[in-house]
C-alpha cells in the first residue's frame, strides 16, 4: 500500500489524480495539499480535508506534484527533509530549478517527465528502435496537431520524438504543426521509403492520460533508491 | 560481392529483383532461371540470357525464389546439392513442402518469409514490444484493407501481427478486413486505453517493397551458417 | 432573443446545453426542467431554480429535450398545449412514440435527430453527393470505432451514413465496427477506385458537439412553421 | 463511338491512356502522335503506327494532350484548324500559352485541368460546400504529402483546395507540405471546431487516376459546344 500525497489537489490534474487514487486498491491517499490562502483549505473533498501544511508530507510515501515552478521548489525541499519520493509533472522549470531537481534526486527518488502519458513514453522508446531497424533508406517527418490556444510550436512531445529518432538516424526530422479547433493533442510520425510507409499516430482523448501515468509512476517510484527517473524507466519496470 | 541467382526471373517479382540487383554494387547477377518451355528461355534480358538449367546454381551464392510451390521444391534440392543459400518468397506451400524447407535448412541457410517487406517485419517485432510496455489496460484491434480481388481474409500479414500481439497480451485480437477498389495493402493496429490511443499503420505502395526486402535478405544470408531464418533475423542484423 | 426551456436540465447533456445557452447572446434561458423527486428540484444552478412544473413551458419559445422516452412523451403534450417548438434529442423511442412525435409536429415545429452533431449532419448530405459524382467505378466501405461499452453495432450514425450512400449507389455498403478502449466516436467512409481513394473521417472529441448542435437547432426552429425537421434542415438554413 | 487522338502517345501518361482507351467500348483510337525524331515514329505499338503528322488530327474527334507547353501550342492550332475537341493535361503553361488556350476554346471545346483525377475534382466541389454548411465555427488546415523529388510546395492541388474553401470561409487556409520517400500524393483537409473534426483525405495510388480522368473527359467533351471546361464540368455531367 502506497501512501500518496497530492500537491495542487484542487487543480484539474490534482482532482483527477485523487479520483484515480481512490479507486486504486494499492494506494491510500494520505495528504491533499494546496497553497495557503486557497478557499478550499480546511474543507473536505471526498472525506479528506485539504491542507496547506507541508509537514503533512511526513505521513506519505510519495508526493505527486502538478503545480507551479515556485511551489514545486518548496515541495522538493520538504520531500528531501522527510525522505519521500516525488513524481514531478510541473512544467516550465527554469535551468536553476532543474538543477534543484537534480540535487534533490541524489537524496530521494524523483520521476520527472513533462508528458506522463503511458502511450507517448512507450513511443519515445519504440520510435528509436523502429528507425534503427528500418535503416537509412527510410525518411521521417512528424505532423502534430493541437488546439488553436496552444502557444509553443512544435510541441515539446514532438521535439522529444524527433530527438529520439535523430539519435538513431543522425538526420534532421522536420516537424509540421497544425493548430486547429479543440484538438487535444495528436502526434503522427511518418516513416517512408522502398515503396512502403509506416505511420505511427498517438492521439490524446483528454488530460486523463497524464493522471493515469502519474499514478502509475507514484506506485513504481515508492520502492526505488534515490535517483532521477523518467516515465520510460517506469514503463520498463 | 554476392553472386545472385533469380528463379522466376521473368515474373513480375523476378524482373523487379533483377532491376534492383543490377543497381546494387554489392551484387553480381549470375543466373536468371525460368521453367522449361517459357518462350524467353535462351533470350537475353538486360544482357543476360534466361536459362532453365538448374545446374547453373553452381555459379551463384544465393538463389532468390518467387515461383510456385512445385518449382521451388526442385530449386531447394539443387540449392542443397550445390550448398547455396536460399531466399524463399514463394507462398502457398503445403505442410509437406514446409517440412522440406526445414530439412534443407539444416544443410544450407534459408530465409523464408511470406511477406518480405522491411516495414512489415520491423512492425512484427515492434508490435509485441509496444503491447508489452503498454500493459493490460490497453485493448487492441486490427483493420486491414486490400483490393477487392484478394481472396483470403484476414490477410496473412494481419494474422501474423495479431499473433505477435497475442503472444504478449494473451488476448484475442479482432481483425476487420476491408476489401475495396485497388488498395495495394494497408494494415492498421489500434491500441486504446486510459484516454489515449496509438494507431500504427503500414501501407504498401506497390510490390516493390517485397523485391527490396528480398535483395536485402539475399545479401544478408550469403554469409550465414545453415539454418531457417526469418526477415526479422535479417533486420536484426 | 429565443427563450429556452431545457428538459433534463441536471443531466450531462442538459447541463452542457445550459452552459452554452448562458454564453449565447441570442438566448435567454427561461426554464430548467427536471423530473419530480429529483433532489435538485427547487435548488438553484447558475442563479436559476430547477423546476418540475411543466406549465413553465408557457414561459419559453423552444424546449430542448434530452431525457427518456416516457418523459419526452409528456413534454411533447405540453409543447403542443402551449404551442412551443421542440428540439428532441432523446433516443430509444418506440414506433408508437415516433408516431406521437409525428402527430405533434403537425401542431408545432419539431427538430428530431438522434445525432445532433453539426459535422455528422453535414456529412449525411455530402456523402450522397460525393458518391453520386464519383460514379459507379468507386466502391465504398465504412469503418466506425467506439468505446467498448457501446452496445449497438454498427452505430446508428454509421447506418445512416450507409443509407445516404446506398440511396445513390444502389449498392450495399459494408460497415466494420471497432469496439476499443474509450474512443468517443469515429466514423470513416472510404471510397476507392481508379487508382485513388477518398477517406472521410468524422471524429467526436466529447459530447459537447451534440449540445452545440442542439443549441443551434433551438435558435433555428423557434421561427419555423409546424413540421418535422432534421438537423440537415437546420444546417441548410 | 469517340475517335481518339493521343499526343505524347509514347510517354508514360500517353501509353496508359492508350491502354485504357483500347479497353473502352465507346472509344476508337484513331491517332498516336509523337514529336518528330522520336525513334518510335513509324513503329507499331498495339497494332497502331505512331505518327508525327499533325494532319492526322483530321481522323479524330478529340485530342488528348499530355506533352510539353511548346508542343501543345502547335497541337492546339491543328485542333482549331480541324475543329476537334481537346483534353489538355499539359502543365507548366506560361501566361501567354494560357491566353492561347482561351482563344482556341472559343472555336472548339477544351477541357483544361492540371489534375484530371476524378476524386480530386469531386473534392474541389465538395470542400466548398462542406465548409459553407459547417459555418464559421470550424477552422481548416491542409496537410499534403508527396515524394521527396517533388519540387513545388505546396502542391498545385493543395492550393486549389485551399482556394475552394477560402472562397466560402474568407479565411486563409494554412497548408503543410510533407516531402517523404515515394509517396505518390496525399491531400488531407482537416475541419475542426465544436468538439468534433472532419478529415477528408485523398490518396493517389499511381498515375493511373489521371489517365482514367482524361479518358472520361475525352468522352464527355466530344459532344460539347466550343468553350473552356474544367474536370468539374465533366463530373457534373
Amino acid at each position: 500500500m502506497v501512501k500518496l500525497g497530492i500537491a495542487g489537489a484542487c487543480g484539474k490534474m490534482g482532482r483527477r489524480i485523487y479520483e484515480l487514487a481512490l479507486q486504486d486498491k494499492d494506494i491510500e491517499v494520505a495528504l491533499l495539499l494546496e497553497k495557503k490562502g486557497t478557499p478550499l483549505i480546511g474543507k473536505e473533498i471526498g472525506r479528506m480535508k485539504v491542507s496547506s501544511n507541508l509537514d503533512g508530507l511526513f505521513l506519505t510515501d510519495v508526493l505527486v506534484d502538478f503545480t507551479l515552478p515556485e511551489a514545486c521548489e518548496e515541495h522538493l525541499d520538504y520531500a528531501a527533509k522527510y525522505k519521500k519520493a516525488v513524481v514531478l509533472g510541473t512544467t516550465g522549470l527554469s535551468q536553476a530549478q532543474m538543477g534543484k531537481v537534480e540535487e534533490i534526486s541524489k537524496l530521494v527518488p524523483v520521476v520527472f517527465s513533462p508528458n506522463m502519458s503511458i502511450g507517448v513514453n512507450v513511443l519515445f522508446s519504440a520510435l528509436g528502435e523502429i528507425a534503427g531497424r528500418l535503416g537509412p533508406d527510410y525518411s521521417v517527418e512528424i505532423v502534430e496537431a493541437h488546439h488553436k490556444w496552444k502557444k509553443d510550436s512544435p510541441s515539446g512531445t514532438a521535439k522529444k520524438m524527433a530527438e529520439a529518432i535523430q539519435r538513431v538516424t543522425k538526420k534532421d526530422i522536420p516537424v509540421h504543426s497544425v493548430r486547429l479547433g479543440d484538438i487535444f493533442g495528436d502526434h503522427t510520425v511518418i516513416f517512408c521509403g522502398n515503396s512502403e510507409r509506416i505511420e505511427i499516430k498517438h492521439q490524446a482523448h483528454s488530460r486523463d492520460l497524464f493522471a493515469v501515468g502519474a499514478v502509475k509512476a507514484a506506485k513504481w517510484v515508492s520502492s526505488r533508491p534515490a535517483g532521477l527517473y523518467s516515465m520510460q524507466d517506469v514503463l520498463n519496470g
